[in-house]
């Protein structure tokens, strides 16, 4: 028997309408290329927004469509986000900072029928061009007195499509879960796989984030929008803030730039930002500089990659800033966990908090969370056991977007595999501890490269180290480590796995050591343990 | 197109689950007959309730079923909300103070298959028995030590019930959409009509009652909750204080005595408290004797019916509690709007704040809400015009429960008729002017009934007024005042009439004024305007 509720379907065309008559005077603020300071309302942006669709609407899109952008974070790129989904076609949001090749990939598998490119990345997809057979347009996102000159043949200025458009526009209604948007992951390996969002997830996913726990966002606050919006909806802050009337600050391509950031901070009153920990490097290493303060933050949100402790101490201790450190990924919209303190963990100290705050974090309403086995079995929240972190909600993929030969990312249960192996203590705070694909797998038991190799670069002689699992006749696997010495510092074989006495368990102490005059890094800077399992293909324990 | 995310339904059992695993030592602390101080923790209680899921398979109970409940606010009721909707059943709560034969009436309208029934309900379900024909068998709660004798053939202990049960259950998996509760309203006319509530109804309004501009739980709160569990689902409280792993507080059925609140309040560390305005005046009435403080609440939601100003004044200058005001019906789960300060309101006064608290509140995301005139056409928020309140979402009735004969509840455009009459203003604040029925519709525009009244009142002779609109030749209708004053001061007709002038829009003042000895009352203390309007049928305008 069913209830008797209305049928209502979560659209991201009721969080712009609800934002429309409730929150019409709420500012939004941009950096753009061709304006360093705009500003204007929500009802300005969802009066454009209307146009865009009328624009949309005449350029011959459809339900269903694809339309890439390319842009750095700014009010155009917001107001496609609605129209184009509202609208009932999918947004493609795509990293213009990937390979020109990957850029490529990505346009054509998604079959993208227009593109919206922000003026800055206009010379990369001139180049592009030829190989981009299936797009029939491309609209610079400026207007026409900085309109670059063009190669291109069907090339548009954003402000003079909308300028002959009605801002009347009826969003029609359809089902939830509709297709809304599209992001794709890019792998260390393989092509990029798409991400295909609902606007259910995203609906969904908005109401998780706002959340008291979560990220708390209000009509009080003033948000401070740094993640990029082509990294998974730009964690679903340009769903969130309308949704509560929150005020928009968007830096445009100043993202990484401390002191253009600071000035935005404080010529807005910034009270809350969303980041990854570079970003925060930047802005902290300019405070540090200049001696200014930040005095309107209460908050800022860390994902992406693991926030190191010392920059979640310094906002606290230097600036009154709380950061909450969460986890997420492309997959799960992305957000996953991020971290609370409850009650249930009693007095802490604030050494024991920043502790804890560089862990991955707790789980939020709506995502379920679980660590298992090699055989699928669930492993106990002890914060001891670790194993392949999954996950399961309405806000996670259940298959990857046209992705014929891939495989399915769930397994026998329907959960998804996030790649990941953790630990989850008895107050639900996760902590990964390893890839999958990195972890050690010595007699059915489990040991952490990552722990491993922190604990090797602990030693004074080391530079850098990485830590394999080769072959053993006996074990199925067990560690190999392999390191960089400082050259004015000979350490032994010996010395250097003594010192993992008493700092590891006995069993994970790696069984030999490697020592090479460099390691290989990946384009984003981490170790390459792909190509180190190539070069130590034949190796065998001695 | 869809999207490619999980289609993981919402539902209740998934609020517990995630709670148990979160936060299994948060405390649930109860007042019951047979227990002044009754305390444990969510893992007691979901061990519980999937025990007592146990036992309702045992029982023969069916997907689909309604189970009937007649109790006051403690954890046995909060076990019963999750294992009956949990299992697919339906958790009719029925109010136990209603007249007897509404009760009967909802039960057997309802067709309930069993009724859990507390120690001090049973004296009622008692006399009522014998008209209960289709309930199989009553479940006293409480334990074997407490049972009362009975006449009722079969009778059975809810402890007795659980002993037996393994605490190892696998919650369904089914349709969000599945019915999860059932609740009566208990009209002035006609009889009680059943709003039937589902699983993705419940859900989603514990997400928007959890936000931070709404009720903003977290897992901070200790949350007591005073609004009874047979009142639309205790306004979602049940569900939204495990989905944040919020302390929950149940006061049984000391609801309404003023010391004992205060004395939980003060024991549990409360922050947060959610009921009526009657209750909130024996609390503050108790506090102003004693002179006791409750220096851990920080704010109180109120509902129900209007707050008087002074209870908000009240509160915030003497105990520096934040009241907020919300607008809600057992058709719209029943959260419809919450007052909150907005940035657009400007700087105010703690007096402008004050009023502005005693209004209705404003919107949150999920309800969309509009005033139309006579032609179901859309006015303006603009503070002045008003007009039928109406609203939409997914979590407001689309019909009511088996109600052949009656009307269908939606306009032409599927919005919900609240059968109020309202403004908005231009930052979203709703006000009620007056119910639909009792408006005076006076040459095409409307005339709210309740101001001419607060007008009238205002007179130092009167002691009560009504208006009714009566039949009018040329305008349709016209106001008739209809009053009671005071026996030692003569009141004319013409001075009463001469004291709207300038108070309200000249086209507003009464036509005529009919001084009578007293007005008729409805059961709650309203007057009663069916009566009056009976009373003055032939009336004619002089």
């Amino acid at each position: 028997m069913h209830g008797l509720m209305m049928n209502t379907p979560l659209l991201i065309s009721s969080i712009m309408r609800f934002a429309d008559l409730n929150y019409p005077d709420r500012e939004i603020v941009s950096v753009t290329a061709d304006n360093p300071n705009h500003r204007y309302t929500y009802r300005d942006a969802f009066a454009r927004t209307r146009q865009l669709a009328n624009a949309l609407n005449k350029l011959g899109v459809k339900q269903g469509d694809r339309i890439g952008t390319l842009a750095w974070n700014d009010y155009r790129h917001f107001e496609l986000y609605y129209a184009v989904s509202g609208s009932g076609m999918v947004c493609h949001t795509i990293n213009p900072r990937l390979y020109p090749e990957q850029v490529t990939y990505i346009i054509n598998h998604a079959q993208d029928r227009f593109l919206f490119v922000d003026l800055l990345v206009m010379p990369l997809i001139e180049k592009l061009w030829p190989a981009l057979a299936g797009v029939e347009g491309v609209v610079v996102m400026t207007d026409e007195a900085h309109m670059p000159a063009s190669e291109i043949p069907n090339v548009m200025c954003y402000e003079t499509l909308l300028a002959s458009e009605s801002d009347q526009f009826d969003w029609p209604e359809f089902d939830e879960n509709t297709a809304s948007a599209l992001c794709y992951t890019s792998g260390t390996t393989g092509n990029p796989k798409g991400v295909l969002y609902s606007h259910r997830s995203a609906v969904l996913h908005a109401y998780a984030g706002c959340l008291p726990d979560v990220l708390a966002f209000s009509g009080q606050d003033c948000v401070l929008l740094v993640v990029p919006m082509f990294h998974v909806n730009g964690w679903g802050v340009p769903y969130s803030s309308p949704m509560v009337g929150a005020k928009m600050v968007m830096p445009g391509p100043k993202m990484a730039d401390g002191e253009a950031l600071c000035a935005l901070i404080n010529r807005e009153s910034v009270s809350i930002a969303s980041g990854v920990p570079t970003i925060w490097l930047a802005l902290l290493s300019y405070l540090e500089q200049s001696g200014a303060t930040i005095p309107s933050v209460n908050r800022v949100s860390v994902g992406g990659a693991a926030c190191p402790r010392s920059i979640i101490e310094t906002f606290d201790r230097k600036y009154n800033v709380s950061v909450h450190q969460g986890w997420g990924m492309t997959e799960t919209s992305p957000l996953g966990t991020i971290f609370k303190i409850k009650p249930a963990m009693g007095e802490l100290t604030q050494d024991q908090q920043y502790d804890l705050r560089a862990k991955q974090g707790c789980g939020v309403f709506g995502i379920e969370m679980r660590i298992t086995d090699e055989n699928d079995q669930p492993l106990p929240w002890d914060g001891v056991a670790f194993g392949a972190l999954k996950v399961r909600g309405p806000w996670v993929a259940s298959e990857y977007y046209k992705l014929e030969d891939g495989d399915n990312p769930l397994d026998a249960d329907g959960w998804f595999d996030t790649g990941d192996v953790a630990t989850i203590d008895p107050h639900g705070v996760m902590t990964i501890t390893d890839r999958s694909k990195d972890v050690i797998k010595s007699g059915g038991e489990w040991i952490s490269s990552i722990e491993l190799e922190n604990t090797a670069v602990g030693h004074p002689g080391v530079v850098e180290a990485a830590v394999i699992g080769r072959e053993h006749p006996k074990w199925t696997e067990r560690p190999l480590l392999i390191v960089v010495t400082k050259e004015q510092q000979a350490v032994s074989k010996d010395e250097l796995l003594a010192w993992f006495d008493g700092r590891v368990a006995s069993w994970w102490k790696p069984d030999d050591v490697a020592f090479v005059e460099a390691l290989p890094h990946t384009a984003t800077g981490k170790i390459d343990k792909l190509s180190l399992r190539k070069q130590f293909a034949d190796y065998k324990f001695p």
